[in-house]
């Protein structure tokens, strides 16, 4: 492992929500937890506030607010007298040079740039990073999603920050890549013998991941009515997952032995064509109803959403991957807004046993990773019921990361950020992985473009359209859903 | 599931301690959990006791102690209605008239003879059962260990048992048999798809199980001397958990399709010849010692038990199984008295990953089955502590009767007699499994015969002779110790 070195670390964006809400939060807790060096700056970057004073007594409210319990007025003073602000514009080159003269102060540290802006920053920071000599060896940029709209325009950021830094400085972050039960399914699938034999075709009928949640578009419209739920959370978050889970064993976790069978899976993902799309892939938008007996309105009624927008805020698709291991298994994704619950997990579907003697009473065996509202592992199996029967009864096996672990679990950022200053980039997409996932998302959005069907309507609360269901039911499953 | 149907269960040995330490309790509580049809009697023989109220009278202060909490007056006194005892001397076919005369009050009833007597016995009581015409196809008798010291006196017995009843009316006990984590172990290998594909030497790389007492050789010397760690506990029970964890799946769950697969594990094992009884089988015997700090005798000098006696009180050895499934996969068996912990377990232990891409950190997957002195099965695993590093940390997933179910777990003995009652032999030993595996330890009984050597001392208080470790240490394995 190893250890953290002497850092300055760049927030651009450093007013902005990721950077209070997150960032500043993350790091809090890493200094809290003793992790970072003393040899440790944060330099936050803005145009709306004065001076450090002014940025930290902002920071300093919001932080307290976010931390909760873990906030503690002494650790704070201590954490914040790394923190520096300075009013740069990131769309002024000149102004960067401030920011270069107080990185020069300590040459040789490690520099990690992190871009909490807007995409169309990522091209001109990066430049202009370059322009005062700011994109040397020691340098790491962080990239945050959305980089870009579609498989062209996401070529055209990474090219242009492919520019000024090598791929082995850029950090493309996922921050579902960082929670502690995707972690804990790497380390199940191949510190284990238990399922590594179990994971293929042979055992597994079907694997669905579920990303959910209750909040509509809120403030973001504007954003996201451009980008709709295919573009924000399936070509991201929910690919890298299903990469996690189908990937074969790597044969070392050095970054780029684990990031290649990563790519590996999303060129076997079989292409979609016009005609399978309208089979594979279900949209929907969302209508007015009630989000936990909380009237809610419809997506187009949100303020800022056009009233003939056809932007899906659901997406349910069946993905296939083309490999000896994954033939035939089909790989369920489903996300959405306004849903039912706020819910993220990965459920792995064991097959049945091939014959039973114990008649028809038995449930196929089930792992469910869940990383939203809580983390746990949990496996459900058969068991027999105490007693002179022998009556079987289904029963969870819990890795609960609450009750096995005492200490407190760590927000997926925290381990990201350490990653970056650590220089290890395992759990951030390359390139490659990134151009393959929007070549396989490209022709959805396209046939979407060339089609005369809107988004299938569903009623905000419910668990999406009734052709979400469908998707499953034609292969005899159905989504999992608790309780 | 067949209920209960109206019964008459004859315990002979009725003022014994099996009776009033067992099998009246496993009644009481199946009458108090409702189990028992009112149509039910009890009827107890004996000698040694006048007549029903006397009878009563011990029975009930005993009871006392042995049910604890679950005593409650009420229910022992509507219990009590369904037990009589009749004075009847066993080696006296006349007396069996009285016994005869009883149960034909109602000649369709179910009749259950549970001979909780010493074995020469076994032959005299079925005569004079067929004598007096109890041995119509309503008529089960429960055989309980040792039947016989070796392969022929156990025919002999079964013969003669044999002439009067069918094969199908015998129930040899072995209450390991009905333990429910043993139960459990049958429901997790064939109701779940989990396990079984792994449950091979592909996957497994030795199985262990240990059944071991703190007690010694107490009142029971003269039995004891003559019979020895191997009649008395690898013979039957070791032999027959062996044979649930190792069998093929059956085709159903009906008795003889489970027994035959049993013991075609049973003529699987690998014969011992001379030379391999030296290598592969350990014999101890216990010199004094403490046991948890209480000091103790050694063997030779309990009473009842010569000062020259060559029986062993500990048997650890290696067993293999000539199949598909378990070729090369050790299966180590240990047994004795005067050891530092009451346990039995079966330990399941499963190979390395073949390629850690974690470093040396990782400990293989083990599955333990604990019978005593807890009920449990837990399953170990390696998961990922939550943090910054990649560091990996054992866990168990443990499914514990008494958190996972509520309700009271039952003692093995109540479920086996709802069982003979019921008429399923699911549970009980055929004639041809006991051929079996006397057939197997007798090729270790003739060696130790016909041997110069003496059983290796252990100190009382000890997991017995340093040669039973090194049968493991041989393999690359050590026995599996909690602490």
């Amino acid at each position: 492992m190893t250890p953290i070195e002497a850092f300055d670390m760049v927030l651009f964006g450093g007013t902005g929500d990721l950077v209070m809400r997150k960032l500043l939060p993350a790091l809090y807790h890493q200094h809290q937890d003793g992790n970072l060096p003393t040899a440790g700056r944060i330099i936050c970057l803005g145009r709306s506030v004065a001076d450090t004073s002014a940025y930290l007594s902002k920071a300093h409210s919001l932080a307290q607010g976010y931390l909760g319990k873990h906030y503690n007025d002494a650790d704070w003073q201590s954490f914040a007298e790394r923190i520096s602000y300075l009013k740069v514009d990131a769309t002024i080159p000149e102004e960067f040079q401030d920011l270069a003269d107080v990185l020069n102060e300590f040459p040789n540290r490690v520099r990690v740039f992190y871009l909490s802006t807007a995409p169309d920053l990522f091209a001109p920071i990066s430049k202009s990073l370059a322009g005062v000599g700011l994109n040397q060896g020691n340098a790491r940029v962080v990239l945050e999603k959305p980089l870009g709209h579609d498989l062209e325009s996401s070529n055209k950021i990474n090219d242009e920050v492919g520019e000024h830094f090598e791929e082995h400085q850029i950090y493309r972050i996922d921050h579902y890549l960082g929670k502690e039960p995707v972690l804990n399914l790497i380390a199940l699938r191949f510190a284990n013998t238990l399922l590594e034999p179990l994971w293929r075709r042979e055992w597994i009928r079907d694997v669905q991941i579920t990303v959910t949640e209750q909040v509509g578009v809120e403030t973001r419209a504007d954003f996201y009515d451009k980008a709709g739920a295919l573009r924000d959370m399936i070509q991201n978050h929910l690919l890298q997952l299903l990469t996690i889970v189908a990937m074969e064993p790597p044969a070392s976790i050095d970054a780029d032995a684990v990031r290649d069978e990563k790519l590996k899976i999303l060129r076997a993902l079989k292409p979609l064509t016009p005609e399978t799309v309208l089979t594979n892939v279900v949209r929907g938008q969302y209508r007015a109803g009630a989000v936990s007996a909380k009237p809610v309105p419809g997506y187009l009624e949100e303020p800022g959403v056009p009233a003939n927008s056809r932007t899906e805020t659901f997406v349910a698709l069946k993905a296939e991957i083309q490999t000896w291991r994954w033939a035939g298994v089909p790989f369920f994704l489903r996300t959405g807004k306004r849903l039912q619950e706020r819910l993220a997990e990965i459920v792995i579907n064991f097959r049945e046993a091939p014959h039973s003697i114990f008649g028809r009473n038995t449930t196929p065996n089930r792992l469910v990773i869940q990383l939203q509202p809580d983390e746990s592992v949990r496996l459900y199996l058969m068991a027999k019921e105490p007693g002179n029967q022998f009556r079987l009864r289904p029963v969870h096996l819990d890795l609960d990361f609450k009750e096995f672990f005492e200490s407190r679990s760590p927000e997926a950022y925290e381990r990201l950020l350490m990653d970056v200053i650590r220089g290890d980039l395992s759990l951030f997409v390359r390139r490659d992985e990134q151009r393959a996932a929007w070549k396989w998302v490209e022709p959805i959005l396209e046939a979407w473009e060339n089609s005369l069907d809107a988004p299938k309507p569903y009623t905000a609360g419910t668990w999406g359209p009734a052709a979400s269901s469908a998707l499953l039911s034609r292969e005899g499953v159905s989504w999992h859903e608790e309780g």
